[in-house]
């Protein structure tokens, strides 16, 4: 759910605690985001695993058009494909990393049984970036295959010939890398899947980072933020995406498909509350703790946070200029902070929502914000967070703006 | 180095220390070999990474095969190939995971530099079991990604159109599995290469395991083992090399080639000191231990290692029966029980000469016999081998019987 280039990674130019550069050479040996950035490892309280209702939430929002876009990518060739190559770009690694390909593998059985078809081969390919918790991943892959020799056997017994020793034709592999980098040949996937991973960009934007403290007291654009600051986030998500989309293009076949889930906003504002708020009240948090001496406040003055929640015109702007993909459809979602509460495990029900909301982002951001502001704040911050967030909500209904966009590649 | 299929692994029918069956239900829910055997994690004195001079060596002897039959599949095409799918089958997670991957892919460079050619894009897939450590490997990508772009930009210029943003125009990752079952689509693979793996069997041959205790005192054949034992593992053998050969013949492109490096015998005799005498010392100290009240007799008496070193009369039976791949050669070399001194890292080289061979097994076998017997008797355990290895190997000059197999799908 997290990616970017091997750019350098700072969160701002002065300061991170465990690297903090005096000159170029010493700047050079910082940490890259792709080698910081993961979700919260393990199955703890504070872990992605745990924690990650949010996300699985987005990926329900987007399972129709998943569905749709991977049936149309099964039929899209004259021939009926004899293998499929598919991707799931920053799958993470807790119960969601293998929920959205077990809806695509059931989606091309399904439709291999309605059309009855041999269902083809699937080399399935799992994206995240270096540090990812891959062994967890592989480690339920048995079960996983288990799991889906059992459904074959159940409703797929005239079509199972090609199946291999797993009882599926269905391969998993892991391939860590950032997705702003090529990350399979040429003309080699047939279906791509994102979800909760291209509100990331591959760094801060290097103009925020060469003025410094621009962005004094916040995390990220706010309502007080200087237009440059705004300027420079829309032209760092349209320089990532656009190489996401010229990258995807070469990985791509003609006519394979696309499904992209993220959060964005429906105002042209990027300063609006469903855009920005939840770095808003991160910041309020952190300037208090400013206040009292917890926290320095330049450390504050120099993080901005390598995100960006798009608008519709940004992302068409990008595609129109990149070209060689069509968007067949483009939808937008309110998701609540905490998930929603029908989504919720037993063990995050019984939370406040403000906790529900402090965990989650707290699984997604720590391993970033631990590295400049130091591991000793975390407890403190996030409980401070779930208390600001418990306030904030009760008195407004700020919410994620998701968008799920199809895309389909051009040439055939 | 070390794979299995997913049927139940069973060292010895009767005991186990994680789960003693009683009934066919508890015995459903032993783990598999799948899920136990894996190479001792970490950087540690007991680790894989730290103690694989003797793996490292074998990869040494099998170089010149590897890279003669590397060039022969790139060439063998009509076509000059736009990308190339390489396995590398047991990969392990030390270091020897991607010095492979260097030799080959340096191979494919250096030839088409000399051909003039546009290098392929190469997408390589790491294979070992479930409970591999991935992470380690993948955390070890960027810095094998940048000596590659290194590399790429002082020799091979006029080369690197193709090359991606990583600046190579190779894509690793990891395929988790038993190499005894299908990894991969069918025709989709132009090289395998295999090594310090094959002579890993599948699980215990079943005929021992109905005939309990056939083998007292063993852990695997020894001069007193019973016709029956010894028939039974090369049965044992010879179905999983013919599966392992069948699979890798459906996912093979016509005109592919495979280097297969495993431990094997130059004698007709299964029994000979070369092929199982790392095995009887160690049986030895465990009967020493269960004199000594340290060990339970009946623990011995039930495990069997998965493990069997093959003559060549065995192996070109299978390959006769399977008859789609050409052996193209046949090699054996003699490999010192330490890795050969010239090979030492600094912190091996310390070592005497029986620690150094009782770490290396250490830290293969460790995962599986800690299963059987217990962990508190490890240490004690490697401690006595290391002491009877050194005073045999003083006396013996007994060495590992490496083979190198050349083969190449027929069909084009």
């Amino acid at each position: 759910m997290s990616q970017s280039t091997t750019s350098e990674f700072l969160f701002g130019r002065s300061s991170s605690t465990s690297a903090c550069p005096k000159s170029k050479e010493e700047g050079e040996k910082m940490q890259t985001m792709e080698e910081v950035f993961h979700m919260n490892k393990g199955v703890g309280e504070t872990s992605y695993a745990m924690n990650s209702d949010v996300q699985d939430n987005i990926i329900s929002v987007g399972k129709e058009a998943t569905k749709k876009r991977i049936v149309q990518a099964l039929c899209s060739s004259n021939n009926w494909p004899v293998s499929m190559a598919i991707a799931d770009l920053g799958c993470s690694s807790g119960p969601n990393a293998l929920r959205v390909i077990s809806e695509i593998t059931d989606a091309i059985y399904a439709t291999s049984r309605l059309l009855d078809r041999p269902a083809p081969e699937l080399m399935v390919h799992l994206n995240d970036l270096f540090g990812n918790d891959f062994n967890t991943i592989f480690a339920s892959l048995p079960s996983f295959y288990k799991k889906m020799k059992q459904q074959n056997n159940t409703n797929n017994n005239h079509n199972n010939k090609n199946n291999n020793n797993n009882g599926s034709n269905c391969f998993v592999c892991g391939v860590p890398g950032s997705f702003y980098g090529r990350l399979f040949p040429s003309n080699s996937i047939h279906f791509v899947h994102s979800s909760s991973s291209l509100h990331w960009l591959s760094q801060v934007p290097g103009d925020i980072l060469e003025g410094r403290a621009l962005n004094k007291g916040k995390l990220y654009i706010s309502k007080s933020s200087p237009q440059s600051v705004l300027n420079a986030y829309s032209m760092q998500f349209k320089k990532d995406f656009l190489n996401f989309m010229e990258i995807r293009s070469q990985e791509m076949v003609a006519g394979g498909c696309m499904v992209l889930s993220f959060l964005g906003r429906n105002s042209l504002d990027p300063a609006e509350p469903h855009a920005c708020y939840q770095w808003e009240l991160l910041a309020q948090v952190l300037m208090a703790m400013v206040s009292e001496g917890l926290v320095e406040e330049e450390k504050v003055d120099s993080f901005d946070a390598p995100y960006y929640a798009p608008c519709m015109e940004e992302i068409k702007w990008v595609l129109q200029k990149e070209g060689s993909f069509i968007l067949e459809s483009c939808e937008a979602y309110e998701i609540d902070w905490d998930g929603g509460v029908e989504f919720h495990s037993d063990s995050f029900k019984v939370l406040s929502c403000g906790e529900r909301v402090s965990r989650t982002i707290r699984a997604v951001v720590e391993s970033m914000l631990e590295s400049h502001f130091g591991s000793h704040i975390m407890d403190e911050l996030f409980l401070r967070y779930s208390e600001l967030v418990e306030h904030h909500l009760s008195n407004n209904r700020t919410k994620y703006i998701n968008l799920v966009l199809s895309l389909v590649k051009k040439g055939w």
